[in-house]
Protein backbone atom coordinates (compact mmCIF):
# COMPACT_ATOMS: atom_id res chain seq x y z
CA UNK A 1 0.00 0.00 0.00
CA UNK A 2 2.45 2.47 1.05
CA UNK A 3 4.89 1.65 -1.85
CA UNK A 4 1.41 2.13 -4.23
CA UNK A 5 1.18 5.83 -2.69
CA UNK A 6 4.82 6.23 -3.62
CA UNK A 7 4.07 5.15 -7.12
CA UNK A 8 1.18 7.62 -7.16
CA UNK A 9 3.22 9.85 -5.69
CA UNK A 10 5.58 9.89 -8.17
CA UNK A 11 3.52 10.10 -11.37
CA UNK A 12 2.51 13.42 -9.76
CA UNK A 13 5.70 14.60 -9.28
CA UNK A 14 6.48 13.51 -12.91
CA UNK A 15 3.53 14.75 -14.54
CA UNK A 16 4.54 18.58 -12.92
CA UNK A 17 7.85 18.28 -14.46
CA UNK A 18 6.18 17.87 -17.66
CA UNK A 19 4.33 20.69 -17.12
CA UNK A 20 7.34 22.67 -16.75
CA UNK A 21 9.39 21.48 -19.20
CA UNK A 22 6.05 22.47 -21.36
CA UNK A 23 6.35 25.48 -19.91
CA UNK A 24 10.00 25.51 -20.41
CA UNK A 25 9.66 24.76 -24.05
CA UNK A 26 7.03 27.70 -25.18
CA UNK A 27 8.87 30.74 -22.99
CA UNK A 28 12.15 29.42 -24.77
CA UNK A 29 10.64 29.91 -28.16
CA UNK A 30 9.00 33.22 -27.32
CA UNK A 31 12.58 34.51 -26.55
CA UNK A 32 14.06 33.11 -29.65
CA UNK A 33 10.96 34.81 -31.75
CA UNK A 34 11.91 37.78 -29.52
CA UNK A 35 15.30 38.17 -29.97
CA UNK A 36 15.09 36.91 -33.79
CA UNK A 37 12.34 39.38 -34.51
CA UNK A 38 14.66 42.32 -33.08
CA UNK A 39 17.82 41.74 -34.57
CA UNK A 40 16.38 41.58 -38.15
CA UNK A 41 13.46 44.06 -37.77
CA UNK A 42 11.23 41.17 -38.08
CA UNK A 43 7.45 42.99 -37.33
CA UNK A 44 5.50 39.56 -38.25
CA UNK A 45 8.00 37.19 -35.81
CA UNK A 46 7.52 39.55 -33.10
CA UNK A 47 3.49 39.27 -33.35
CA UNK A 48 4.65 35.28 -32.98
CA UNK A 49 5.61 36.06 -29.58
CA UNK A 50 2.37 37.32 -28.10
CA UNK A 51 -0.06 34.48 -29.24
CA UNK A 52 2.51 32.09 -27.11
CA UNK A 53 1.58 34.67 -24.21
CA UNK A 54 -1.78 32.88 -23.47
CA UNK A 55 -0.53 29.22 -22.88
CA UNK A 56 2.82 30.34 -21.23
CA UNK A 57 -0.31 32.05 -18.42
CA UNK A 58 -2.32 28.93 -18.51
CA UNK A 59 0.73 26.51 -17.54
CA UNK A 60 1.58 28.51 -15.13
CA UNK A 61 -1.79 28.73 -13.15
CA UNK A 62 -1.68 25.03 -13.57
CA UNK A 63 1.49 24.47 -12.34
CA UNK A 64 0.80 26.10 -9.38
CA UNK A 65 -2.94 24.70 -8.75
CA UNK A 66 -0.75 21.58 -9.11
CA UNK A 67 1.54 22.04 -6.80
CA UNK A 68 -0.78 23.40 -4.19
CA UNK A 69 -3.09 19.94 -4.14
CA UNK A 70 0.11 18.07 -3.49
CA UNK A 71 1.27 19.70 -0.68
CA UNK A 72 -2.19 19.31 0.90
CA UNK A 73 -2.28 15.83 -0.05
CA UNK A 74 0.82 14.29 0.38
CA UNK A 75 1.43 16.79 3.20
CA UNK A 76 5.52 16.06 1.85
CA UNK A 77 8.77 17.08 4.56
CA UNK A 78 12.04 18.17 3.48
CA UNK A 79 13.31 17.50 0.26
CA UNK A 80 10.02 16.89 -1.62
CA UNK A 81 8.77 20.12 -0.07
CA UNK A 82 11.74 21.86 -1.27
CA UNK A 83 11.08 20.10 -5.14
CA UNK A 84 7.34 21.05 -4.86
CA UNK A 85 8.11 25.41 -3.58
CA UNK A 86 10.92 25.24 -6.05
CA UNK A 87 8.74 24.18 -9.07
CA UNK A 88 6.04 27.07 -8.34
CA UNK A 89 9.12 29.73 -7.71
CA UNK A 90 10.56 28.35 -11.43
CA UNK A 91 7.17 28.78 -12.91
CA UNK A 92 6.94 32.13 -11.95
CA UNK A 93 10.29 32.90 -13.33
CA UNK A 94 9.35 31.30 -16.30
CA UNK A 95 6.39 33.21 -16.87
CA UNK A 96 8.44 36.68 -15.90
CA UNK A 97 10.83 36.08 -18.48
CA UNK A 98 7.86 35.48 -21.19
CA UNK A 99 6.92 38.90 -20.38
CA UNK A 100 10.59 40.31 -21.06
CA UNK A 101 9.91 38.82 -24.54
CA UNK A 102 6.79 40.41 -24.97
CA UNK A 103 8.46 43.68 -24.50
CA UNK A 104 11.34 42.85 -26.88
CA UNK A 105 8.45 41.67 -29.27
CA UNK A 106 7.51 45.04 -28.89
CA UNK A 107 10.90 46.94 -29.11
CA UNK A 108 10.95 45.57 -32.74
CA UNK A 109 8.12 47.16 -33.83
CA UNK A 110 9.93 50.36 -32.72
CA UNK A 111 12.95 49.92 -34.14
CA UNK A 112 11.78 48.09 -37.41
CA UNK A 113 10.64 51.81 -39.10
CA UNK A 114 14.97 52.33 -38.82
CA UNK A 115 17.35 50.56 -41.29
CA UNK A 116 19.54 47.70 -39.43
CA UNK A 117 22.42 49.04 -37.99
CA UNK A 118 26.21 47.91 -39.90
CA UNK A 119 27.39 45.76 -37.11
CA UNK A 120 23.43 43.79 -36.84
CA UNK A 121 23.33 44.53 -33.23
CA UNK A 122 26.22 42.05 -32.50
CA UNK A 123 25.77 42.83 -28.57
CA UNK A 124 22.10 41.99 -28.50
CA UNK A 125 23.56 38.30 -30.36
CA UNK A 126 25.98 37.87 -27.98
CA UNK A 127 23.38 38.60 -25.11
CA UNK A 128 20.84 36.10 -26.47
CA UNK A 129 23.16 33.43 -27.21
CA UNK A 130 24.53 33.52 -23.50
CA UNK A 131 20.64 33.67 -22.01
CA UNK A 132 19.38 30.79 -24.20
CA UNK A 133 21.83 28.46 -23.10
CA UNK A 134 21.33 29.61 -19.76
CA UNK A 135 17.49 28.74 -20.11
CA UNK A 136 18.22 25.46 -21.60
CA UNK A 137 21.01 24.64 -19.55
CA UNK A 138 19.09 25.55 -16.16
CA UNK A 139 15.88 23.55 -17.32
CA UNK A 140 17.63 20.52 -18.39
CA UNK A 141 19.05 20.57 -14.86
CA UNK A 142 15.87 21.03 -13.28
CA UNK A 143 14.37 17.80 -14.83
CA UNK A 144 17.68 15.95 -13.84
CA UNK A 145 18.27 18.01 -10.50
CA UNK A 146 21.72 18.20 -11.48
CA UNK A 147 23.76 20.40 -9.73
CA UNK A 148 26.66 20.66 -11.29
CA UNK A 149 24.76 22.22 -14.49
CA UNK A 150 22.92 24.82 -11.96
CA UNK A 151 25.96 26.27 -10.84
CA UNK A 152 27.23 26.40 -13.85
CA UNK A 153 24.13 28.67 -14.76
CA UNK A 154 24.61 30.69 -11.82
CA UNK A 155 28.18 31.42 -12.54
CA UNK A 156 27.25 32.16 -16.76
CA UNK A 157 24.99 35.21 -14.73
CA UNK A 158 28.35 37.50 -15.04
CA UNK A 159 28.70 36.95 -18.23
CA UNK A 160 25.12 38.38 -19.25
CA UNK A 161 25.89 41.55 -16.87
CA UNK A 162 29.36 42.04 -18.45
CA UNK A 163 27.28 41.83 -22.17
CA UNK A 164 24.87 44.38 -21.08
CA UNK A 165 27.51 46.71 -19.63
CA UNK A 166 28.63 46.66 -23.08
CA UNK A 167 25.61 47.71 -24.68
CA UNK A 168 24.93 50.12 -22.16
CA UNK A 169 28.62 51.90 -22.61
CA UNK A 170 28.03 51.54 -26.72
CA UNK A 171 24.75 53.96 -25.89
CA UNK A 172 26.10 56.61 -23.89
CA UNK A 173 29.51 57.06 -26.49
CA UNK A 174 26.79 57.48 -29.32
CA UNK A 175 24.67 59.53 -26.82
CA UNK A 176 27.85 61.63 -25.67
CA UNK A 177 28.58 62.69 -29.24
CA UNK A 178 25.46 64.43 -29.99
CA UNK A 179 24.39 66.52 -26.11
CA UNK A 180 25.29 66.71 -22.80
CA UNK A 181 22.36 66.02 -21.22
CA UNK A 182 21.26 62.88 -22.82
CA UNK A 183 22.88 60.75 -20.30
CA UNK A 184 20.72 62.10 -17.78
CA UNK A 185 17.58 61.39 -19.63
CA UNK A 186 18.45 57.95 -20.43
CA UNK A 187 18.92 57.38 -16.84
CA UNK A 188 15.47 59.38 -15.59
CA UNK A 189 14.01 56.26 -18.05
CA UNK A 190 16.08 53.46 -16.28
CA UNK A 191 14.45 54.92 -13.09
CA UNK A 192 11.04 55.10 -14.14
CA UNK A 193 11.16 51.54 -15.26
CA UNK A 194 12.43 50.30 -12.23
CA UNK A 195 9.43 52.30 -10.70
CA UNK A 196 7.31 50.76 -13.08
CA UNK A 197 8.63 47.18 -12.15
CA UNK A 198 8.48 48.25 -8.26
CA UNK A 199 4.78 48.55 -8.89
CA UNK A 200 4.53 45.21 -10.28
CA UNK A 201 5.95 43.60 -7.33
CA UNK A 202 3.60 45.42 -5.28
CA UNK A 203 0.70 44.81 -7.95
CA UNK A 204 1.98 40.72 -7.49
CA UNK A 205 2.03 40.83 -3.45
CA UNK A 206 -1.42 42.06 -3.64
CA UNK A 207 -2.56 38.68 -5.83
CA UNK A 208 -1.15 36.67 -3.49
CA UNK A 209 -3.41 38.12 -1.04
CA UNK A 210 -6.41 37.53 -3.37
CA UNK A 211 -5.04 33.91 -4.09
CA UNK A 212 -4.71 33.45 -0.13
CA UNK A 213 -8.37 34.63 0.81
CA UNK A 214 -9.82 33.32 -2.20
CA UNK A 215 -8.10 30.46 -3.09
CA UNK A 216 -7.90 31.43 -6.61
CA UNK A 217 -5.31 33.05 -8.97
CA UNK A 218 -5.46 37.00 -10.39
CA UNK A 219 -2.25 37.12 -12.06
CA UNK A 220 -3.79 36.57 -15.80
CA UNK A 221 -7.33 37.29 -15.75
CA UNK A 222 -7.68 35.92 -19.40
CA UNK A 223 -6.46 32.67 -18.94
CA UNK A 224 -8.69 29.84 -18.74
CA UNK A 225 -8.54 28.12 -15.59
CA UNK A 226 -8.99 24.47 -15.24
CA UNK B 1 -4.09 19.67 23.50
CA UNK B 2 -5.70 20.55 20.43
CA UNK B 3 -6.03 24.07 21.01
CA UNK B 4 -2.53 24.67 22.50
CA UNK B 5 -1.37 24.01 18.76
CA UNK B 6 -3.34 25.70 17.72
CA UNK B 7 -2.31 28.54 19.28
CA UNK B 8 1.34 28.05 19.45
CA UNK B 9 0.34 27.85 15.48
CA UNK B 10 -1.04 31.17 15.31
CA UNK B 11 1.96 32.73 17.00
CA UNK B 12 4.42 30.74 14.74
CA UNK B 13 1.97 33.15 11.79
CA UNK B 14 2.10 35.72 13.57
CA UNK B 15 5.98 35.99 14.03
CA UNK B 16 5.77 35.60 9.98
CA UNK B 17 3.73 38.37 9.30
CA UNK B 18 5.91 40.48 11.83
CA UNK B 19 9.33 39.06 9.67
CA UNK B 20 7.27 40.16 6.47
CA UNK B 21 6.30 43.60 7.90
CA UNK B 22 9.96 44.22 9.07
CA UNK B 23 11.39 42.85 5.74
CA UNK B 24 8.61 45.59 3.46
CA UNK B 25 9.55 48.48 5.92
CA UNK B 26 13.22 48.24 5.08
CA UNK B 27 12.63 47.63 1.68
CA UNK B 28 10.01 51.06 1.77
CA UNK B 29 13.11 52.54 3.39
CA UNK B 30 15.37 51.75 0.12
CA UNK B 31 12.58 53.01 -2.03
CA UNK B 32 12.26 56.26 -0.32
CA UNK B 33 15.98 56.93 -0.09
CA UNK B 34 16.57 55.78 -3.61
CA UNK B 35 14.00 57.64 -5.14
CA UNK B 36 14.75 61.09 -3.01
CA UNK B 37 18.34 60.81 -4.10
CA UNK B 38 18.15 60.30 -7.69
CA UNK B 39 15.40 63.68 -7.83
CA UNK B 40 17.90 65.44 -5.79
CA UNK B 41 21.26 64.15 -6.92
CA UNK B 42 21.86 63.01 -3.02
CA UNK B 43 25.07 60.48 -3.39
CA UNK B 44 25.36 60.07 0.17
CA UNK B 45 21.79 59.54 0.65
CA UNK B 46 21.86 56.89 -2.47
CA UNK B 47 24.64 55.09 -0.36
CA UNK B 48 22.79 54.49 2.03
CA UNK B 49 20.50 52.19 -0.07
CA UNK B 50 22.81 49.83 -0.44
CA UNK B 51 23.77 49.44 3.14
CA UNK B 52 20.21 48.35 3.49
CA UNK B 53 20.51 45.28 1.15
CA UNK B 54 22.19 42.74 3.44
CA UNK B 55 19.37 43.14 6.03
CA UNK B 56 16.97 42.58 3.82
CA UNK B 57 18.37 39.69 1.88
CA UNK B 58 18.43 38.00 5.46
CA UNK B 59 15.28 38.96 6.22
CA UNK B 60 14.23 36.96 2.56
CA UNK B 61 16.02 34.07 3.51
CA UNK B 62 14.71 33.58 7.25
CA UNK B 63 11.16 34.43 5.66
CA UNK B 64 11.55 31.01 3.37
CA UNK B 65 13.05 29.11 6.10
CA UNK B 66 10.45 28.94 8.32
CA UNK B 67 7.79 28.89 6.31
CA UNK B 68 9.35 25.77 4.97
CA UNK B 69 9.83 24.57 8.57
CA UNK B 70 5.76 25.70 9.34
CA UNK B 71 4.74 23.70 6.39
CA UNK B 72 6.68 20.69 7.14
CA UNK B 73 5.81 20.73 10.72
CA UNK B 74 1.76 21.50 10.46
CA UNK B 75 1.02 20.12 7.45
CA UNK B 76 -1.49 22.67 6.86
CA UNK B 77 -4.11 22.52 4.48
CA UNK B 78 -6.24 24.81 2.03
CA UNK B 79 -6.01 28.43 3.25
CA UNK B 80 -3.07 28.06 5.64
CA UNK B 81 -1.09 26.48 3.14
CA UNK B 82 -2.00 28.89 0.61
CA UNK B 83 -0.68 31.94 3.13
CA UNK B 84 2.37 30.56 3.90
CA UNK B 85 2.95 29.78 -0.11
CA UNK B 86 2.04 33.30 -0.92
CA UNK B 87 4.35 34.90 2.15
CA UNK B 88 7.28 32.94 0.68
CA UNK B 89 6.45 34.39 -2.49
CA UNK B 90 5.41 37.64 -1.32
CA UNK B 91 9.00 37.72 0.10
CA UNK B 92 10.81 37.23 -3.37
CA UNK B 93 9.04 40.22 -4.45
CA UNK B 94 9.72 42.68 -1.72
CA UNK B 95 13.71 41.18 -2.01
CA UNK B 96 13.53 42.30 -6.12
CA UNK B 97 12.06 45.49 -5.16
CA UNK B 98 14.75 46.09 -2.90
CA UNK B 99 17.26 45.38 -6.34
CA UNK B 100 15.11 47.82 -8.26
CA UNK B 101 16.19 50.33 -5.63
CA UNK B 102 19.92 49.92 -5.18
CA UNK B 103 19.93 50.15 -9.17
CA UNK B 104 17.63 53.72 -8.91
CA UNK B 105 20.81 54.14 -6.38
CA UNK B 106 23.41 53.34 -9.22
CA UNK B 107 21.26 55.66 -11.72
CA UNK B 108 21.68 58.56 -8.89
CA UNK B 109 25.62 57.82 -9.19
CA UNK B 110 25.52 58.56 -12.53
CA UNK B 111 23.96 61.69 -12.71
CA UNK B 112 24.88 64.00 -10.26
CA UNK B 113 27.44 65.26 -12.51
CA UNK B 114 24.60 66.94 -14.38
CA UNK B 115 22.47 69.67 -13.01
CA UNK B 116 19.04 69.00 -11.81
CA UNK B 117 16.57 69.33 -14.86
CA UNK B 118 14.51 72.51 -14.99
CA UNK B 119 11.40 70.34 -13.95
CA UNK B 120 12.36 68.52 -10.91
CA UNK B 121 12.24 65.31 -12.62
CA UNK B 122 8.56 65.69 -11.75
CA UNK B 123 7.38 62.52 -13.90
CA UNK B 124 10.01 60.34 -11.33
CA UNK B 125 8.35 61.81 -8.70
CA UNK B 126 4.69 61.30 -9.91
CA UNK B 127 5.31 57.59 -10.38
CA UNK B 128 7.55 57.29 -6.79
CA UNK B 129 4.34 58.82 -4.93
CA UNK B 130 2.31 56.18 -6.87
CA UNK B 131 4.43 52.84 -5.79
CA UNK B 132 5.23 54.12 -2.24
CA UNK B 133 1.48 53.98 -2.07
CA UNK B 134 1.19 50.92 -3.95
CA UNK B 135 3.86 49.43 -1.35
CA UNK B 136 2.39 50.71 1.77
CA UNK B 137 -0.88 50.07 0.91
CA UNK B 138 -0.14 46.04 0.06
CA UNK B 139 1.49 45.32 2.85
CA UNK B 140 -0.71 46.63 5.47
CA UNK B 141 -3.36 44.43 3.31
CA UNK B 142 -1.53 41.53 3.59
CA UNK B 143 -1.21 42.12 7.69
CA UNK B 144 -4.67 42.19 7.14
CA UNK B 145 -6.23 39.71 4.66
CA UNK B 146 -7.84 42.92 3.14
CA UNK B 147 -9.48 42.01 -0.08
CA UNK B 148 -10.70 45.46 -1.09
CA UNK B 149 -7.12 47.03 -0.50
CA UNK B 150 -5.57 44.41 -2.65
CA UNK B 151 -7.84 45.08 -5.48
CA UNK B 152 -6.92 48.96 -5.28
CA UNK B 153 -3.45 47.94 -5.55
CA UNK B 154 -3.90 45.88 -8.44
CA UNK B 155 -5.55 48.54 -10.25
CA UNK B 156 -3.56 51.10 -9.24
CA UNK B 157 -0.67 49.55 -11.59
CA UNK B 158 -2.32 50.75 -14.37
CA UNK B 159 -1.80 54.25 -13.24
CA UNK B 160 2.09 53.33 -12.78
CA UNK B 161 2.31 51.70 -16.35
CA UNK B 162 0.96 55.59 -17.64
CA UNK B 163 3.18 57.31 -15.74
CA UNK B 164 5.75 55.36 -17.49
CA UNK B 165 5.20 55.57 -20.95
CA UNK B 166 4.69 59.55 -19.86
CA UNK B 167 8.73 59.60 -19.21
CA UNK B 168 9.62 57.44 -21.99
CA UNK B 169 7.80 59.75 -24.18
CA UNK B 170 9.44 62.64 -23.17
CA UNK B 171 12.73 60.92 -23.58
CA UNK B 172 12.17 59.91 -27.62
CA UNK B 173 10.97 63.31 -27.52
CA UNK B 174 14.47 65.07 -26.35
CA UNK B 175 16.05 62.65 -28.65
CA UNK B 176 14.16 62.77 -31.60
CA UNK B 177 15.29 66.40 -31.67
CA UNK B 178 18.76 65.58 -31.85
CA UNK B 179 19.13 62.49 -33.93
CA UNK B 180 17.29 59.98 -36.18
CA UNK B 181 18.91 57.02 -35.19
CA UNK B 182 19.00 57.46 -30.94
CA UNK B 183 15.55 55.34 -31.15
CA UNK B 184 16.80 52.52 -32.43
CA UNK B 185 19.85 52.78 -29.92
CA UNK B 186 17.57 53.59 -27.14
CA UNK B 187 15.67 50.30 -28.06
CA UNK B 188 18.75 48.34 -27.87
CA UNK B 189 19.76 49.06 -24.64
CA UNK B 190 16.07 48.18 -22.88
CA UNK B 191 16.30 44.63 -25.24
CA UNK B 192 19.73 44.17 -23.52
CA UNK B 193 18.23 45.11 -20.33
CA UNK B 194 15.53 42.65 -21.33
CA UNK B 195 17.92 40.03 -21.79
CA UNK B 196 19.90 40.76 -19.00
CA UNK B 197 16.90 40.22 -16.53
CA UNK B 198 15.93 36.68 -18.27
CA UNK B 199 19.76 35.94 -17.56
CA UNK B 200 18.86 36.62 -13.51
CA UNK B 201 15.73 34.43 -13.56
CA UNK B 202 17.17 31.76 -15.31
CA UNK B 203 20.01 31.97 -12.37
CA UNK B 204 17.15 32.08 -9.70
CA UNK B 205 15.81 29.14 -11.19
CA UNK B 206 19.10 27.20 -10.86
CA UNK B 207 19.10 28.46 -7.43
CA UNK B 208 16.15 26.82 -6.83
CA UNK B 209 17.22 23.43 -8.33
CA UNK B 210 20.19 23.73 -5.80
CA UNK B 211 17.51 24.49 -2.95
CA UNK B 212 15.99 21.01 -3.22
CA UNK B 213 19.07 19.29 -2.91
CA UNK B 214 20.73 20.73 -0.77
CA UNK B 215 18.61 22.39 1.33
CA UNK B 216 20.07 25.69 1.67
CA UNK B 217 19.91 28.88 -0.33
CA UNK B 218 22.82 30.31 -2.35
CA UNK B 219 20.58 33.12 -3.74
CA UNK B 220 22.47 35.48 -1.43
CA UNK B 221 25.86 34.02 -0.20
CA UNK B 222 26.85 37.13 1.59
CA UNK B 223 24.16 37.07 3.73
CA UNK B 224 24.25 35.32 7.26
CA UNK B 225 22.49 32.08 7.89
CA UNK B 226 20.41 31.45 11.01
Amino acid sequence: MSRHISEQYDSELESLNRLLMEMGGLVERQLRSAARAFVTHDTGLAAEVFTLETDVNRLELALDDECVHIIARRQPAARDLRLLISIMKAGTDLERVGDEACKIARMTEQVATFPIPDNGYLGIQHMRDIVIRMLTTTLDAFARLDLDAAYEVIATDAEVDDGFAAVDRALLREIAEQSDFLQRSVNTVWTARALERIGDHAKNISEYIVYVIRGRDVRHPGAARS
